[in-house]
């Protein structure tokens, strides 16, 4: 499993667990889906036999009204590329810049370099130092003009911590004068409740060369409608992007769901307290237990476990699905993320972990 | 207007005609989407906040079982590549094989060129002769080693021609004796009611060298949804696609869409022959009035109209759409592609082209 949610392959070779498991593994908001997304993902319905408009201009002016009012930046259509999913957006990316040498950190989300093997891009890493796995000011010195472009994950996936605006302004300085392109992933930045702090995208307006990833994927619970898009004021590049897939990334139930999403403007703050209140249970139970965990600011936890090495199989035993994450580079087998999820379910993660690891 | 399809940028330009317009420039089934797809998308809303399976295992059996039903042949999972819309499948298809040098039929359907166009694929045309433009025996001739690939459109877009049994048996074997991949475009075939001696699906198990291309999009009306599929019995390149994009490419609306899509099965012979009823009708009525059609077999007819010069905008104006086919090589501004729609719809289009060309 090289990503997380794919409980498909788990019902594939366990068929008597079918609906039975609760997913760790995918970061998921833990209020689902809100009903006014389902609704307008209905309705939309009734458009499907049409294609959809490919250049997603109704959704698009959603998302410029959305970061006038959460940023206070103004952007105009040409900054804004929307895709099937973030990861659609990662691809285009990828292959509208065709870079010859790349930076990614060590760990960060697999998806980065997976569409760079699709260019053939010699790949440097920035190693997030052991025990913090934090991205520390070093990083800049990993910046050189040998380089085309490098990828930040804020905060970083797998370990959910978080790059302060002061690291992010110098980064961006850095990577000016190198003459690298910048891509911040933005995606789970929204759980963390800094996002007003954090955010580059007020300064995508004074530099070209930086790029943020959005999603809906994970605030509003809408993973298998595939929404995701693509921020930069560069409009060569963002035209490039648009020509390196298919011209209609963006179905009408995913526009019309993502459009839905972006007038409901209480529920981002309503799932970030719900996070942050049961990211606080279980990080203090594994505190408790004696589990290594990092300070994740996202919805999801790294977690270190040492003993039983068959960890996974054992929860799995007990219907509970995690991520392992010995696929991530300058990680190892006894590293697994876990989603923070409702509090019931949480419960349930801390009680068949007490179990497994014989810890109380 | 690369595609048909875009009244969005139609409305965008005429705000006043928005939803007022009969769009014959995009080819979809005129009994549009068939109840039973509707709610099957709908029903899987419920599973939309967890990611789509990657693999498409559940809607990949049902292809698989669509296909030995419909055509006889047997093949498996690894045979079987599904994406967001066929037009994803094609950028899949040209990334994994990243060809030198690629053969086309002038004219034909953009998508093949725009794709190849990533990969810096030399192009090299088949020229379709008028006054047929239909693809003939000596596209055997064009075929030699130095070609990677060559796509074949079977029936054509946008001239509706369908290439026979024989000719294709002889493109196959001259295909594998110059060591050339041959793609055939069966998106529309299903609408000719030529599929079962035409499709050369059942060669797909003794031809690694061969792919064929379909979609749900036009037959089942659902366009907006985003599904179509690849199938070739060369599982390493099969396996290729799958990395090259994003690893989720249908959502789960798509591929319950799909799924109920496949249990209709006597849906296709309904639309079939709706379809050849109405295109009769209008080509009785072209031949009437003097208007030079080509014999298309599929949902859609090619017609040549030279006066007046802005019969596009004469039409618009009448609140109908066609797709004007001065972008397709071989083909210039006389030439306008229709789809075969609902009578009273086909009906609207023949008064409106009787009063904009004036004939009778």
């Amino acid at each position: 499993m090289i990503h997380g949610g794919d409980v498909y392959s788990i019902y594939e070779a366990h068929p008597s667990m079918t609906d039975r498991l609760v997913d760790f593994s995918a970061n998921i908001s833990p209020l689902g889906m809100p009903e006014a997304i389902k609704t307008a993902a209905v309705r939309a319905l009734s458009e499907a036999e049409c294609y959809p408009d490919p250049k997603a201009r109704s959704l698009t002016d959603a998302i410029i009204a959305f970061l006038l009012r959460t940023y206070g930046t103004a952007l105009d259509r040409s900054c804004v590329v929307c895709g099937n999913g973030a990861a659609d957006v990662i691809y285009r990316l990828v292959l509208a810049l065709r870079p010859k040498r790349a930076l990614l950190c060590a760990p960060t989300f697999a998806e980065y370099e997976e569409a760079l093997a699709l260019t053939d891009t010699a790949l440097e890493f920035y190693s997030c130092a052991h025990p913090s796995l934090a991205v520390k000011d070093d990083i800049c010195q990993a910046i050189h003009p040998g380089l085309d472009m490098m990828f930040l994950c804020n905060p970083n996936n797998p370990t959910g911590l978080i790059t302060d605006a002061g690291l992010l302004q110098k980064l961006i300085q850095t990577a000016r004068a190198n003459g690298v392109f910048l891509v911040v992933d933005e995606c789970f930045l929204d759980f963390t409740g800094q996002e007003r702090t954090c955010s580059v995208i007020p300064k995508l307006s004074q530099n070209k060369h930086i790029f943020v990833l959005k999603s809906f994927t994970k605030m509003y619970a809408m993973a298998g409608l595939r929404l995701g898009y693509g921020l930069c004021t560069d409009a060569a590049l963002m035209n490039r992007m648009r020509q390196c897939g298919q011209p209609w990334p963006v179905s009408v139930t995913a526009s019309a769901a993502g459009e839905a999403a972006l007038t409901l403007k209480a529920h981002p703050e309503k799932v970030r307290r719900l996070v942050a209140r049961e990211r606080r249970y279980l990080t203090d139970a594994f505190a408790r237990l004696g589990i290594r965990f990092f300070d994740s600011q996202a919805n999801y936890i790294l977690l270190q476990i040492k003993k039983p090495p068959d960890f996974y199989e054992q929860m799995l035993a007990r219907g509970i699905v995690v991520r392992r994450c010995g696929n991530y580079r300058n990680l190892d087998d006894t590293f697994y993320r876990v989603a923070v999820r409702s509090h019931e379910h949480n419960r349930r993660l801390i009680k068949a972990l007490m179990e497994v690891t014989g810890s109380r």
